[in-house]
């Protein structure tokens, strides 16, 4: 059973392959793939990199979509004419970190992979606290892009968000079970040294440690 | 009603733009959007530069998506390392040309740029005589990608494909009626100087225009 598994180099993301790659026997059966689709800085793909290679996994590729920014404009994450809003995730002015149709764009090409390399799943980290903010983190979108590509492809590959119905917390007390180096993730949507502590990802992050009782190995600005 | 198109500069998809200009009252409700996908070669691309610009369509974007040939690999499009088949394109050997997941790609990125810019659809070229080969060419496929984009984001966008249930000399035929500049259009696999008259996609093209009973203006080699 082997999985190409969505990887952005952040928390939920990263246990998801630790648990893909303890699911399927080991990081050979486990491709990485992510993606720079033009976002505001590469510390999550530098985290990406660093966590990919020290668990083993050696079929991982980032995938310059960097060109995509012509056309996903007026996000906070592509555009530098958009502030990062501050604040707590399930607010209203999170939106503006929407990246139009971004996980389609992701899932499409990890498909495409999969489909490639004979793999038979691709996952992603989508999680119960991203469904307020974020359409195409819903059970219903899983489902609908799950039936797109039975559809549209010779070879059945199945789409997986095995996180969907379970909240940030979770994550992470199932990703300390997995030995999961939290500190070497990225979350931050600012590119600076630390995490900034304070926009929409880091409060998120800050209170997912806070609720599983783990200590947060993060260093904060 | 703003449309976004997707457009490879191929016959099908210059009559789809011309179609859609038409309908949308002018070129300037219609945006075009092309991709290098990482082809072998980018004389489509070159014809998708003239066409939109002759045409007056100034919102048109190539979106360089070459990187995709790292994981998009196993088509004769764009790896090197498989031969483009020659015959008739309805062959098994044409399977040879699919790309994986290619429409769902390219439908994804542009259903983020129509929710980026406010159009209404997005519409792409498929058609009947496709359906044989490409399993993303047919309509339950448009119907999946319709519901997993209206699932997915803030702003409904719909998937058009209106000459899906036509055959091609059907749309060489409705590109009489639209002065369409066939002799602009590329189709050939292969990037040589003139159209190569041997592959699937060149005796397609041969085909429409005899069964369209119109003259055609391509230079086969």
């Amino acid at each position: 059973m082997r999985s190409v598994v969505i990887f952005s180099g952040g928390l939920d993301s990263t246990v998801l392959l630790y648990r893909a790659v303890e699911d399927d026997a080991g990081p050979k059966m486990v491709s990485a793939i992510s993606f720079n689709y033009g976002q505001r800085h590469s510390k999550e793909l530098d985290a990406a990199y660093k966590i990919a290679s020290d668990l083993g996994v050696a079929n991982h590729r980032i995938v310059d979509l960097s060109d995509l920014r012509t056309v996903l404009a007026g996000s906070s994450q592509t555009s530098k004419d958009v502030e990062v809003p501050e604040g707590h995730y399930a607010d209203k002015t999170m939106r503006a970190t929407v990246v139009p149709n971004r996980n389609m764009i992701m899932i499409s090409v990890a498909i495409g992979w999969a489909v490639s390399i004979g793999a038979e799943s691709v996952q992603y980290g989508a999680h119960a606290g991203d469904h307020a903010i974020y359409p195409d983190c819903r059970p219903e979108f899983v489902l609908a892009m799950g039936v797109a590509a039975d559809i549209g492809n010779y070879r059945k590959v199945g789409i997986k968000a095995p996180f969907i119905d379970i909240e940030k917390h979770e994550i992470v007390s199932s990703g300390v079970a997995l030995k999961v180096p939290f500190g070497d993730t990225w979350s931050c949507y600012k590119g600076g040294e630390f995490h900034c502590g304070k926009c929409g990802t880091c409060v998120e992050r800050v209170e997912a440690f806070s609720l599983a009782g783990v200590r947060d190995p993060t260093v904060y600005r």
